[in-house]
């Protein structure tokens, strides 16, 4: 850590700093320039939180030197994590290729979506049974009801699924019938619930806030990974910008960077990001291209009657003619997109 | 609503969205443009969303007419609502005048400070027991034992206490000790804890997300609203923007814009918004001329040693300072600062 | 055009909104609805500005119908326009590969990039003589000078060259030395210098500025366009968010956004995006693979000598490494990267 | 400057840092921490840019002490800067009030709201005659006669008068009609247009960028100032963000926040950065509240005829109802307004 001392500080202020580092069991270098004096802080940073040294008399900056998260740190774990949800790998070039409904409005109906996204080349089968509606008068979701639905219809099929948990006190229920928790943006500073999914032993697929910063995310994986469990996987969605003409902006340079910073897989998802069924193929594409470990996409067999999210849709038939340029694009740089057991690709 | 159609639109297109909006129950209203076709659909708008029909083959846009939220709105409560807490009142000209420290460190120190900000004028309490912190390995709050602290110093100082609320199991618990409930901008849209202290009657101060628009904030109100809670106040809090000389960006022109569209009180946070100290006089003097229904402050007796957010407090001394020009500012404005009961100012 | 009148308005106000329509030779169809009156407004839509309209009394919200920018809108021009630069296509399935150093430093350092550059299979050379700094303090580029080496080189190695214009004063300079003006971020809404490149018979390349919506950039070119100049290039380069650990965050959802709506080329340029070498390659796979018309990368020979924006330069061999696999992925989507005359690609 | 090396650099890789860094003539000081190689940089931190360091091989971030502003730095000019036009001072407790129609567009409307406008207590008149309009098929000003008619009414009302310049080969016809230049917020980094008002003896009103942090409008600044121009006004007017419900998020903490690193003047354009005039005088009130050394404000005698930004315009009389309102609140925070020469105020 450094900290950057304010013009013309008193000899007073630079010893009250250096007294309270040594208090911390910490040593600090002093140098003096011209304009500034700075003090480097050499020991373990982590005994000591930056922010309280910003507040000393005479303190201008505090630059820290590590990064506050241990776990998800790639300087740590320096091999990709891969893990494997029945039998379908995720991360060190196996892709995710997630695909089913926004909510789940009834079996026959996620039945006959999960039949044509799996031999599309789906791996894992999604679908809310949890809703977060910005409105209190949208459809909810089916809650338990749905969540059964979906275990049905994904054993049915041999299709692993995930499907969103919003509060804490539904993360045991929702354990009994999901393969993969999703958080969602709107979540993915509900730490009370990153706690409680880190204490299970299944995958947690964390989509990034609207306004969460590339190291926010990694420190809300670091939340579920502290508590023990190592699975956490990533997920762009789209941040909010001032551009209008799509729901969100979809950052795809978070794809390398956080494979830069961090060890775990991080997937994409252009259907939230973009809002607009007709970007989705190419942004889709994109992400593949630009390293991501998987594609989530909404697939409806009618948009114009889904109970959430029906525009951003795309219909079986759009998704199996994006799986065919997926498996090509991935083929040609030498990833690999599992199968579900049983199904002959 | 208003369905605008893409241009060259076939007449069976066109057929095909009237009979929807029929089936809705809802009369269309047709017109033929030069360029495009639009069709006005009469009726109760609320029948139906407006996400579905964008999904409609044909339609380039649909123009949804009214605001989204109802009991926010004060189309249909066309007052000032004005709730009074332990004989303080906010909103209707009554300003809020909230302090203390970000978290409840320990008994003596919460009470020294309460003393200090009551005697500056503060009308209201705010210490956290329940921390939400980016990093799992900051500290965390102390729980139950901090709801107890703050009960206990704002009943010997009779002053109305505020506390954060995060997890839907705790609301509850903390309904026992607080006597104002808040909810962090974090978990602005986490709905289930929304709904949870919608049960309740006491009430909510929901912080602004950070990505928040003024829409999405009068639509976490109505979720609490939905409930039979009446009594939400607003907070602003600053957005997230790419300035980075400031810890957000304070939108006051949240103040009007929200007060023209809502009856709700809202009030204003420079703390959090601004996360420089030297900032905050500033932006609360602002925040009382553009309207606010109070400002909120963090003040701490050493902010060097605060466990949380120490370089943004105010210290009490600077404190007073500035209660003594928001109180001028007020009286000039016409507005009226309670005093908690037995103080006399 | 929409015309949405506030609640209760009263029928003096609607009349008045009726007859200020008519007197701009327009007709409106009325619409009385439960909660609200709606004016539809039939004919030339261009005939009216949407502004004022907003300012009459009783008007809620003016919804327009058609888009402001017509010469750059699809709908008027359905196929992909492409220009060609020297032999070099662009648009409509041909790919601009623009590489070179930031700013032109001196003959020989730009030779042996441009000839590392077209090896690897550049067929546009780029470089900056005028160079816009954020600070009066930096490096400002070689001026005429730098044009002359710049014309040199790229007739030496038969390239069409592309440099930056900034001044509507240096256009008429400028266009004697390059092949294709380039319009920088921060000028993207200078609209002299729009008019003044509008007027040259040479392609135009206009960077999207930072806060530009995709609407804004396509109303920039309209300003190009509508001087008689059809050959206009967009290009995006990141927009301004709250993320902070890239320069800026690339938008390629821009890229099939645009081509939806508009029928000119664009392309990527992920060096000023990101600002680090490392995640360059990935977002110039990402461009190519959601369809944009080129990608438009910095290299330098010895980075850390660079005059301008050093730390997000390619290496040549870097630069190769990336064309190779850039060449790879155009044969699979089907898409031509035109080599230079002369070059044995 | 600090310089951070990447973990487990070699010694070669210091060894080469620390020779480029003498070859500048400055000196290092090298600190050893547990994870990190830091590296404090002495000397004078202007030889040396910051950017191409970065570049170095083995370095993970550089850390700039020092502003890369000097003469807009209070550091270096402790005192607020104070200039006088025509008798009425801006800066130091002294309050420009700036107000106009948006566009000029003729001399007897002109001269009607100027009347208005003085008589309310407005010291400067603006008007534009170069406007720079999003659409190029939108009124562009009435140019050079704009000028005429705005210096007409200015000197028959004693008003200093304020225009925008957007061409570097307009600023010698603008001087000779205008008092102020203005700036506008799409050239803040039009840096040839900078260069060429800083060597006017002129007072220059910088808007800010609509994605401009603070510390790139006091760079626009320096450049003026750097030319010789030593007066320059600062203004802030709405940044872009993702709330839509106003025009532009207008970021009042850059009132203080510039005040407290710059000695130049700063005032507030509330028209531009709500686009809402019910939301105007709440936001002049909070911009005066908090420390703003002037408020621009657009009137219109009929804002549903004026040929630009109408629907933001205020009428005369709510002008002078809120002019009255700033007076108070001026008179109670110790601030000036000047009136114009010859005006019983």
């Amino acid at each position: 850590m450094i900290i950057v001392l304010k013009p013309h500080s008193t000899p007073e202020a630079v010893d009250h700093v250096l007294k309270r580092i040594e208090e911390l069991g910490l040593t600090p270098h002093l140098s003096q320039g011209v304009a500034r004096t700075v003090i480097g802080v050499i020991g373990d940073e982590s005994k000591l939180q930056v922010e309280p040294l910003r507040a000393l008399p005479g303190v201008e900056q505090v630059v820290p030197i590590l990064k506050p998260f241990k776990l998800a740190c790639r300087e740590f774990h320096p091999e990709d994590s891969v893990f494997e949800v029945k039998g379908v790998k995720i991360g060190g070039g196996h892709l995710a290729m997630i695909a089913g409904p926004c909510a789940i409005e009834g079996e026959e109906l996620l039945y006959e979506t999960a039949v044509k996204v799996r031999d599309a080349g789906a791996n894992i089968l999604r679908g809310g049974a949890f809703k977060p509606r910005t409105s209190p008068y949208s459809f909810q979701g089916l809650g338990e009801e749905g969540l059964r639905i979906l275990r049905r219809v994904g054993d049915a099929l041999n299709m692993p699924v995930v499907t969103e948990v919003m509060d804490p006190r539904q993360v045991e229920l929702v354990a009994r019938y999901a393969d993969v928790f999703q958080i969602g943006a709107r979540n993915m500073q509900n730490f009370d619930l990153l706690k409680e999914v880190g204490k299970v032993k299944k995958p947690v697929l964390i989509k990034r806030g609207m306004s969460a910063t590339v190291k926010d995310l990694l420190m809300s994986a670091e939340y579920v990974l502290a508590e023990g469990n190592r699975e956490v996987i990533l997920c762009e969605r789209g941040i909010r910008t001032f551009e209008d003409s799509t729901r969100n902006t979809l950052d795809l340079s978070m794809v390398p960077n956080s494979k830069h910073t961090s060890h775990l897989p991080i997937i994409v998802d252009p259907s939230h990001a973009t809002g607009r069924p007709e970007l989705i193929p190419a942004m889709a594409r994109a992400a593949v291209a630009c390293g991501a470990d998987g594609v989530h996409v909404e697939v409806h067999t009618c948009p114009e009657k889904a109970l959430s999210d029906g525009p951003q849709a795309l219909l079986p038939d759009q998704y199996a003619r994006l799986m065919a340029e997926l498996r090509r694009l991935a083929e040609l740089l030498g990833r690999t997109i599992d199968v579900c057991e049983g199904v002959t690709a």
